[in-house]
């Protein structure tokens, strides 16, 4: 590869603007000069190799620079990036440059060998390891302070001096992929691929997990309709409808694991080694060894991590889960409060009083919520991840403990008041915190409320669309990120659904048709119940064991990789040797 | 290494016999002939290449045959079974003949390179994939067809030609073993490394596990002495040991998995791809190409064998369970019987007669267990496991609920009756199911019978020497056999701390003691000891996904070999890319 560099020129004709850089206003200019400059500047003198032009708005402000790249460029940045691509014969393979024309669909006049969004995120992972070498500020801006090693774009949007950068949208592609998406009324799948062309990865898999997911649940709403129509209330009806119910959700959360590992083999992010990565921009640490791929880049020992994790924010979690729930109980208290005098003076007054505790919470929680994210946010930075995957997953982890208590913790006393839902619904990952609290609903109290399935159905079939809509006609376009599967809310998913065993059983338990069964003793009755939850358990446990995560044929193309680069390993170490005997 | 099988004599001055091969008396002259040929003909005409002396007994009968092999076609097989040795450079890397030189103690007159338990591995290797080509029969025996790549001795053994293969012992070797190992009185850990060099991982790892379950096992016996001496039987107490008991017994079995790794790493074997080596000899199928090494050699559609799986062999062992339970219910009927019979007539026949229930019980548990073992073996060879690990897996599993029911099932209705766990301590893998009993006892009635542990102390440390100076005195020397862990041991033994909590929480809710801190309400009790319960299973199940199954360096090593072999393929690709643009 380090040949193909020098004959690599940062000229070329036809520039296609990729990605926008927005300075902030009145940024100075020894300041862009340098940026730009290490936009363009060769591989080997510590730049990025990109293109850059400004773009002149109207006021003559000349802040905002687009960003592309040769297709040379962008080739040698798949590389970089270990983008696996399908090759020839049929096999995916990490994609070089060398070995270009070994894969399908590969000419070097095919600009689209490369997806957009994969153009993009090249630009993305260029920039944000344009790290400094000597400089020990930012020219101009002596307060901002750089270190070798130290990501140039983070410590620029961190002094304010980069206000963003995001990605172009293509008015072409767009239309198309609207109008295939969303755009005629149709029966049948979204198209996945497409989305993933244009949106990447990370987004593709979100479509196609609420797709599945809805799907998935269509069983349980077709079963719920007629115990809600006839009402039926024996004991083993519900019964039978809980255990369908808690059976049926670990099914969809095993099959969902091998329907993702087939998609993102086809994708090349199943075989795609993100931990070989560089790390992070976020991720600081001294300049060392990695020592896995023996490149050099910060360190940071994970001994100190765990520290931080463990000693620093699980006890910070959880404080604010224990203050969570003191605060619940305040407001339990209050509306007790509310109620007494409402019943001791009926007026207009008391009656309007009765709304001010449940006001005052609501506010309250949007308020916690809000300052919990921020600190969630900090607590997991500072935790210092290497990986952007192992940083979501820490966040994710997080704000999900968190909101799931807000949320069903309320619930189990004040059941289905739905205020909540509805309130803590916003932040970055709202999409699968929804889907995640909407199968909360379903599962957890599936047996009182049967319809919970019929109405995540319908609400979930408007929901692709209005998403999809969102996603093309009002958010900005977000950067790809190459994924693999749907990372900490599979856990998530999986935890609610053993949690919603315990909970189906106590309410079976609890439910007065099934107490009449048990005239003469309630202790039978618990160990009955009991006995059944723990069967239960086992069951789950056992078909979660049993169902392999991925497909046979998926195995065996994942072994036949391990395979060939054992071998391949093998081949060149006896080469290796070979060559030291002739010295 | 197409090459070096050219320059291969098969001659070699020196011969050391390694294995020995009895034949059945009265085999045919052109029998013993044509496999003799099989065993010293050259890989390229199928042949295993190695080297072959009768042994002339005082009889004049030339049953036994001595093998052995050249230093040359050791060193060949260790390739072949893809041996992983340690290199100069402190690295564990895959042995090739052609790198030999790269690795420590490599010299060519090093004869002891390579263990001797590796030899004759290699050896026993050799043989068993000895594939019959073009003959429809064993010479001299019509009635013993074969196919292509049907394994030669595997049909000898099955039809009685072949008595035994079996590994010479090493006097010398053994006697310097014997004196590090038990020979000497001495208070230190056992020589796991020469254990290992003797016979193999297999048994290495069970001597390792056996010490280190000892060891583990101390700080429940410290705790549990006070318990009984000064008879304490508080509430408080008891639930304080049963915690720290189950808390503890998923701490050892999570640190034994980080052990294991680091033992076999540094043996080499937590980097043997098992899984790409040949099939075992006992697995059958029509020759075909194996689609993740690409060699030629049976295969066998899974499908059919997850039906065999689950749609035969699983029935079969609930029907067994369930007449086994049906059974042991006739067993406390007929007691009952025999203790009503004596108190109406008391006289010696009758005090006589009380003790036929547990013979007649005994004898007919000891034939079911025999019938049942027989049983599970042949359908387990029929499931037709490619693995021999994965067919060691399913049919210790099979054995294993059988027997836990047998032994423990009774248990929960006799208490503390020994006779069961004596009488089930026979057959193929006793070693561990004496362990995994033992663990039973002190962990599912820990709180019950708190010296439990001690005598598991007491007995382990003498079965350790017991079993020392077993493999060294008494039992035929096995055949090494390379593993990475104690298999589905390591889930037996899980599964029943998983277990061992329910008891826990069932026996401390039943003490009277506890019963008297609720006088009241029964409900409360029994709903105290759910909730306590569900929370110990959380916290459980949270320490065993939150500790690493491998130590960081273990980890680090093995993300730096992925990474260096997809490296190597990426090169080797690009080599090919290369060479076919030349052409």
């Amino acid at each position: 590869m380090a040949e193909s560099w020098s004959f690599l020129d940062t000229f070329e004709p036809n520039f296609r603007p990729l990605v926008v850089i927005e300075l902030a206003k009145g940024t100075k200019e020894e300041t862009i000069e340098w940026f730009t400059k290490r936009i363009v500047d060769k591989k080997a003198n510590g730049g990025a190799q990109l293109l850059v032009k400004p773009l002149v708005t109207e006021n003559g402000d000349e802040t905002i620079y687009l960003v592309g790249a040769s297709h040379l460029r962008l080739l040698l940045g798949a590389e970089t990036v270990g983008l696996v691509k399908e090759c020839n014969d049929n096999s995916m393979r990490t994609f070089t440059y060398s070995s270009r024309k070994t894969f399908k669909d590969f000419a070097d006049d095919n600009h689209n060998f490369l997806t957009m969004a994969e153009c993009q995120y090249i630009i993305k992972h260029e920039l944000e390891n344009l790290r400094a070498k000597d400089e020990k500020i930012i020219p101009g801006y002596p307060q901002a302070k750089l270190y070798p090693g130290k990501s140039i774009v983070r410590r620029l949007l961190t002094s304010g001096i980069l206000v963003q950068i995001f990605p172009l949208h293509d008015r072409e592609e767009l239309k198309k992929l609207r109008h295939s998406w969303y755009g005629r009324v149709k029966v049948g799948y979204q198209p996945l691929d497409e989305i993933r062309c244009y949106f990447g990865e990370t987004i593709a898999l979100y479509f196609g997990f609420l797709e599945y997911f809805t799907f998935a649940l269509i069983p349980m709403a077709v079963i719920g309709i007629p115990y809600y129509v006839f009402a039926w209330e024996d004991y083993d009806k519900y019964v039978m409808f809980a255990t369908f119910n808690l059976l049926w959700s670990t099914v969809i959360l095993e099959v969902w694991k091998r329907i993702c590992a087939i998609v993102t083999y086809r994708w090349g992010t199943l075989l795609m080694k993100r931990q070989f990565e560089e790390p992070r921009p976020g991720f600081h640490g001294v300049l060392g060894i990695n020592p896995i791929t023996g490149r050099e880049e910060p360190v940071y020992s994970s001994i100190k991590r765990q520290i931080r994790i463990y000693l620093v924010s699980l006890p910070f979690v959880c404080l604010c889960l224990y203050f969570s729930l003191y605060v619940m109980m305040i407001y339990f208290d209050l509306e007790q409060w509310a109620l007494d005098y409402h019943e001791e003076n009926e007026s207009n007054f008391s009656s309007l009083m009765l709304f001010v505790p449940s006001i005052i919470y609501a506010v309250v929680i949007e308020i916690m919520n809000r300052i919990y994210r921020y600190a969630a946010e900090f607590l997991t930075s500072w935790e210092n991840h290497r990986l952007e995957s192992s940083y979501q997953n820490h966040l994710i982890l997080k704000v999900l403990v968190f909101n799931f208590l807000n949320c069903f913790a309320s619930l189990f006393y004040i059941a289905f008041v739905l205020f909540d839902m509805k309130l803590l619904r916003q932040g970055t990952f709202d999409d699968y915190l929804e889907l995640f609290l909407q199968f909360g609903y379903v599962s957890l109290f599936s047996c009182v409320y049967p319809l919970a399935a019929v109405f995540a159905v319908l609400n979930n079939i408007t929901e692709i669309y209005s998403d999809a809509l969102k996603m093309c006609r009002v958010y900005k376009r977000p950067f790809a990120e190459p994924t693999a599967s749907i990372g900490v809310w599979q856990l998530a998913f999986e935890t609610m659904s053993v949690i919603s065993v315990v909970t189906n059983c106590i309410l079976i338990g609890m439910s007065p048709q099934v107490n009449a069964l048990f005239p003469d003793s309630k202790m039978d009755l618990i160990l009955t119940v009991a006995l059944v939850e723990h069967l239960l358990l086992a069951i789950k446990f056992i078909m979660a064991f049993v169902i392999p995560d991925k497909p046979r044929d998926i195995q065996i193309k994942l072994a036949k990789l391990e395979f060939e680069s054992l071998e391949a390993l093998k081949q060149q170490q006896m080469k290796l040797a070979a060559e030291s005997l002739k010295e």
